[in-house]
């Protein structure tokens, strides 16, 4: 795995974060009132918008997260895989390395097999695998326009 | 700018940290013993390592932020500009639609002009500019082999 597929941020208010970054410039085509999650079609790293409680949730369900900050900072990273099977060999190769698993990969409510592991300095990657996926020609997701 | 150019993650131990996301599979030149800071040529947003008490002190000389990580949890995003007039109108741009500047763009120790500033949730975003940078042709930031 040699990339970054998704940056996702938890928000507290996904609609005025929207306005944010697409008045920077950043590309949306979803303009619904209440949307539950948010893709941007950027160059590079896509950009994901997601409410902090529902990621908190995604992680742990106990949400025993929310509650320092410290420990868990908002931010995920994404490496997502063309395999089912490369999710578990990713997150075990993580933790070789000395990181730490903190959610098993599992089915999701989406339909994705996911699970989250952390690095050394305790910063979140999501590694994850979806049927519906489509990549580019670089391995990278693409966002449905 | 529809573009994230690189993910900064402060670390503590940059040597261990960088074996740790080449056994992940990310791809890097830099092999010597005591890099000062080390950048990844992986797909989408280029990873980059940074020692975190430097990445403080590169957003706050008075390093008044490391004492509370929940004021700033250790990563930053990087919009990097062609010219060095874009990074103060995306400055001014971010502070229109609600951001913060935290630092106003400055020419910094390594040759470039950087500000900071942090969006709606309190994420931090650097802008910068270097005559050296090359681009690829999606404005990626190309890594030196």
């Amino acid at each position: 795995m040699n990339r970054i597929n998704l940056i996702t941020l938890g928000v507290t208010d996904i609609v005025k974060s929207r306005a944010f970054y697409k008045g920077l410039g950043f590309k949306c085509y979803d303009d619904t009132a209440n949307p539950p999650i948010i893709f941007f079609d950027n160059e590079g790293t896509k950009l994901e918008l997601f409410p902090l409680d529902e990621l908190v949730k995604d992680i742990d369900k106990n949400e025993s997260l929310k509650t320092d900050r410290s420990v868990f900072n908002g931010i995920t990273f994404a490496m997502n895989t063309k395999e089912k099977h490369e999710v578990d060999e990713l997150m075990l190769l993580a933790e070789s390395l000395g990181g730490e698993i903190v959610k098993k990969p599992e089915t999701v409510f989406w339909g994705g097999y996911s699970g989250y592991f952390k690095d050394l300095d305790g910063y979140y990657w999501e590694v994850a695998y979806a049927d519906s996926w489509e990549f580019d020609d670089q391995d990278m997701l693409m966002i449905q326009s």
